[in-house]
């Protein structure tokens, strides 16, 4: 096939996922909250139900991908436990209180008008994930409860598993004449995600869940709305002021870096005040203790024995892994300008005895979560009590940090006159 | 000079620019509500004692612009009630809620941390726009008002205006140590444009406030985020049920198209069901009556004496003038159809008696703002009690409809613990 043929044959077909989410989502609109509740209760006892299919269908992704790093196939595999999972958590979700319709604002203007803010769903909305295949089934069941049509586009390696999940919700949105509403992107040629990323006023928000490659390329080419789910280059601020505090910040170090390594809320970076540097004895100690990897600046050094070097790059960089930068600041200005560099304002964390401390960093760091004597393994939506979270947003517009089901709607101003006219 | 030459010196100039903004944005969010609010009032103090200055760049514009149309020129002349009108509007902000600090959401956790969703500027934002001076200020005095910078680029046909206005903000910024707080692009090259929003993770924003043109270039180009200002193409549908509401329906249509004609929220196109198209003979004598020119489709010529035949580029054009196509259709769905082809999702109304087409509408027009009895005049932040509005989002994402000093801020979430660490 030629070139050109190859791209009208991409065209059109993501011109006819974006028509087809359209139609559905008009019809979505008018579902009342309990239908969708009902509908997600269905959708998990359809993936209960086809278990089997669906271990099968990752059975062959595993066997395709018998090359893949082993933290890559660890994330693409499923078991009937994890499937499990997938299905409580779209329970989950339909329990979850309904966001459409709700009231966010409203009064009786002085002229009589009744003006109303109200939640409505966004549209169709586009989330490119990568080889999760368990973000299929959330994504899915997050943008249905707000009344939205999604189509999804997952990690080529995953693609027999998120079809198999795909059509276990298809399967039960069908009966209810609103298949569409879910559509997987039917190729993994990744001028799809490009055509679709352009398509203004037909998709109304691009979701994008990765690696910084993904989110680079995504950024670059979209022209609709996107809400970046970004990399976790997290920061730990050891104070100046720890009177007492201690064992907490011992504590806190050590459950940000090593609850879990693979998370975006993990930290990749401890900040320690130059006063605190005795802390490291103790604590530089018990992280290599628990198998983690030091890469420290000059003065850190002195106080960790073993920690190689730190460079430039090490600080830029989301390890992922049990690998921890440690780098020595003189203010908490410093601490602020290191993070401001090198993060990538998704969670900061100081642990200070001084409440004017704790203060000046929460205003001098620009992130979506900060905490003040907590680990930063807390920045979750289920944690804040706001349910099963799409993902963490990175940007500053629409929604920032944990976001859930609320965030994916919009909201609509309605104005209920007597006849009224302006003057 | 060589291409290439100007070039690099268009792209040192933007990054200047963002740098300083960048600095100046940290101390800006240093300052208190109060010290904001202050600094307004010099400000609008500042426009006052310059009004001679003012108007004698103006006059140097206008000078310049003797060849555009006069709607432009119109909207580009200042006079002394007219500065006296900009520094009243920047008092207005400054007397405004401050949008900064407050909790949105909150709560203490069952673990015992406690939860703060508080809001916090955006960080630096560049709006854009064409040739209305008064922006320069309104816009600086929002960003302002919520804690951001702000680099403004406006309409070159504006530039001496733009000028001596943001001269005297800047003048009293400069006071402040915080000049750079606001900027103007000093340049008028198109370029400067293209380079600023690709500025990602340095420019947090972009609002293009102007015609089809800006808008486009504007969102192809972008990579940062943007929340659009674009055309009203607003439509005001008569309903079957008109039982009683007659009257209503002459009166709002009346106000909706003549009130002022050059705004984005009049209407462009009168809806009528094919049971209410009696109620065109008294409407259409009326418009007519007011220099209203007709253009209708043909089952509402019949009842349009003098009306000339509609095309579909009269459905789809924002006329900003004392034009209104009509159309006839038979149903609220056919209505509803007729906003999501041609209409800007930007305000839509309806007249009727009936609640359940009064709801119908509202569900089916994926619109900012709707209207039930009541004129589409009323889509404004003043009339919504939202303060003054850097202007009319036609975006989903992030604020819709009236953008107000609150929808420059962000949020954080703050998380306040004694020790906590995840389990």
């Amino acid at each position: 096939m030629s070139g050109s043929a190859a791209s009208n044959e991409l065209t059109a077909l993501c011109d006819a996922l974006a028509t087809r989410a359209a139609r559905a989502r008009r019809l979505v609109a008018r579902t009342t909250g309990e239908q969708r509740r009902s509908m997600l209760m269905e959708i998990a006892h359809a993936i209960r139900e086809r278990t089997a299919d669906i271990l099968a269908a990752n059975e062959r992704d595993l066997a395709n991908g018998a090359d893949l790093p082993e933290a890559m196939r660890e994330r693409l595999g499923l078991s009937e436990s994890r499937v499990a999972d997938i299905a409580r958590a779209v329970e989950q979700i339909a329990d979850q209180p309904d966001p459409v319709g709700s009231v966010v604002d409203g009064r009786c203007l002085p002229n009589g008008i009744r003006l109303e803010k109200r939640r409505v769903p966004i549209g169709t909305i586009l989330v490119i994930f990568e080889s999760r295949p368990n973000v299929t089934v959330d994504a899915a069941a997050l943008c249905l409860k707000a009344g939205n049509s999604v189509i999804l586009r997952g990690g080529k390696e995953a693609l027999h598993s998120n079809t198999a999940l795909a059509d276990a919700v298809r399967s039960v949105l069908a009966r209810h004449a609103l298949a569409d509403a879910v559509q997987l992107v039917p190729t993994t040629d990744r001028a799809a995600t490009t055509l679709l990323v352009r398509m203004n006023g037909r998709i109304d928000l691009c979701i994008p869940r990765g690696g910084p490659g993904l989110i680079k390329a995504v950024s670059e080419s979209a022209t609709i709305p996107v809400v970046k789910h970004d990399a976790g280059n997290c920061h730990l601020y050891l104070d100046e002021h720890l009177d007492g505090m201690e064992d907490d910040a011992i504590a806190i170090a050590i459950n940000a870096k090593t609850h879990r390594t693979g998370v975006c809320n993990a930290i990749e970076t401890l900040l320690v005040h130059s006063a605190s540097l005795p802390i490291l004895d103790r604590l530089g100690a018990k992280l290599v203790g628990l198998g983690v990897e030091l890469r420290a600046d000059e003065r850190c050094r002195d106080r960790l024995p073993g920690a190689t070097p730190a460079t430039e790059d090490d600080f830029a960089t989301e390890f992922l892994a049990p690998i921890l930068a440690v780098a020595c600041v003189d203010s908490i200005d410093e601490a602020c300008a290191h993070i401001e560099r090198f993060g990538s304002q998704h969670t900061e964390a100081i642990v200070t005895a001084s409440t004017r401390s704790a203060q000046r960093f929460v205003q001098g760091v620009d992130a979506a979560n900060v905490m003040v004597n907590c680990s930063t393994r807390f920045a979750d939506g289920g944690q804040y009590g706001l349910g099963a979270e799409i993902g963490i947003s990175t940007d500053k517009l629409h929604a920032r940090g944990p976001m859930g089901a609320q965030d994916l709607t919009t909201y609509q101003w309605v104005l209920t006159g007597d006849g009224h006219v302006r003057a």
